[in-house]
């Protein structure tokens, strides 16, 4: 097992421009585990409630992923009700019920303690932290996400999660609340300055931004003409990215760069219909080709640089 | 003369985060002109008052712009007065006098109506046609601009406009505007619909994106830190666009693909300092340098492609 993800396992009810879902398969640790297991094996800690479906159970399990300390708890699994008006890049929450996750207590199998990579994905900081203090390694990488909801609410426990990570992995919005800044180039800087090593700033439909002290990388996002449900996109980007460095074992600056990439591309995907249905069910050539459209679509010249730039002596 | 462009030449009055000023010289034509004049050489069609400032004029002429048909009329130079607040990449209009522009009749010269490349800058459409209607030859490439005012009153002239041009170049705002759309990916291939030719949308802080009928070329903006004012981005990306194809001669997929990132290249110098101050002031190596920036920040590998990608055989 290369990469562990403790986060949300949930049903959402979704409502887009494109119609509504009711109770469908989510949650932080689905999307992120689904995505990675293209790239490599994943495991997942996290907490359903007695109504869980064993068809969902089916889903993340027809993708590889172990699923042996997904534990099952009296009570309801985690519910979210989100709603995307016009502006798909900005989930509306309606409700939030943590559920069997209230009383969630984190606790890893010895080959989770000693994952070579760990994700910390969106879910309540406590839990983030008690996993990463549970781990008997320390991981070759530690990511993690978070949400509004946690800068409201616990910010003093993300802002001491943050420096024990290698990457934060947030979206413009949240970078924003996170610094009060009005560009997300000041929130990235202000953000390296408090100690974080990498930040990656995913946009939506603007694309992904990576920061670290040696260098700046930014990718647009897939100009998507028919985004379906934007739920987990976020998720699904972390999957990607953290799927390939798990998968090559890089962390070179080459190597980060390309992962943002995977990352952009699996959330391409992710977009594309309501919940996992598309997520879950790509072939490697489906994979294959949306990169190399990527590449395509942000290849340009000259290949030897600016020297050839044709500007006017004057 | 390689490049003939129509648009304003205004005096601006600005308030943005960093700072104001008032009257500073501004207007579509200006930024264009000068973005372009690192290029190609550069002629302006446009009119200004008795107001006008020699040293507006000493402006412009340094950076070689060809003045000999910016007329001078009677009155008062077109004044717009604008305003930034929290999101930079758009303006806030509290102010807009034509003046002279109310009564502009553009009237070319003989080498003006024979120039190869043609950008119908920011005006009245009504300006826009004229010009395009005096040309004696067709040009090899004519690109036009607008913005929403314009949208909003004069759509009809616009849209007899655009088929006629070989890019329209605008922003995500005024793409929406003209679609209704909520995506700038529904948006964009509902103008190639409509027959445009290449549609360039530009993105502010989210960079620039051209769709046509055989690619799509995404790049994303330079996350800059320190926007000081965002007043004739649009125009001075318009500028790299289209001198870097007039001074190279080339509309071939790779080289609109270029123009695309010399374009961000200058509207990244434009926004630096209040008005044209850092803008009419590069040198050669500062263009290159931001260039070599540009790639530096977009390139990724594996080169050989998504062949490369390690996929999990599952």
């Amino acid at each position: 097992m290369k990469i562990l993800v403790v986060g949300s396992v949930a049903y959402d009810s979704i409502r887009t421009p494109k119609g509504r879902r009711d109770r469908q398969l989510g949650g932080s640790a689905s999307y992120f585990s689904v995505a990675a297991s293209y790239f490599a094996e994943v495991s997942v800690v996290a907490v359903v409630g007695q109504d869980f479906h064993p068809r969902d159970t089916r889903l993340l399990e027809s993708r590889g992923i172990d699923l042996s300390t997904l534990e099952r708890a009296q009570g309801n699994t985690f519910r979210w009700t989100g709603q995307y008006k016009d502006d798909l890049n900005a989930a509306i929450t309606l409700d939030t019920q943590l559920n069997v996750f209230e009383d969630f207590r984190p606790s890893l199998n010895p080959a989770q303690a000693r994952a070579p990579y760990l994700f910390l994905a969106n879910i309540d900081p406590a839990h983030q932290h008690a996993v990463l203090d549970a781990m008997a390694d320390s991981p070759r990488m530690v990511a993690c996400d978070t949400m509004n909801l946690w800068i409201d609410t616990a910010r003093p426990e993300l802002e001491r999660l943050f420096p024990k990570t290698d990457a934060l992995l947030i979206n413009e919005a949240e970078a924003k609340q996170l610094t009060g800044n009005s560009t997300f180039a000041e929130a990235a800087h202000k953000l390296l300055d408090s100690g974080i090593h990498s930040l990656v700033i995913k946009r939506g439909e603007h694309g992904a931004a990576l920061f670290n002290r040696d260098f700046i990388f930014a990718t647009p996002a897939m100009p998507l003409s028919n985004v379906i449900d934007p739920t987990g996109a976020g998720d699904s980007f972390a999957g990607g990215f953290m799927g390939y460095l798990a998968a090559t074992n890089d962390q070179r600056p080459a190597a980060l760069r390309t992962a943002v990439v995977a990352g952009s591309v699996m959330a391409s995907f992710a977009v594309e219909a309501f919940g996992l249905e598309r997520l879950a069910d790509l072939s490697q050539d489906d994979i294959r080709e949306r990169f190399d459209e990527f590449i395509r679509m942000t290849r340009f010249g000259p290949e030897e640089g600016a020297s050839q730039l044709p500007l006017l002596n004057f």
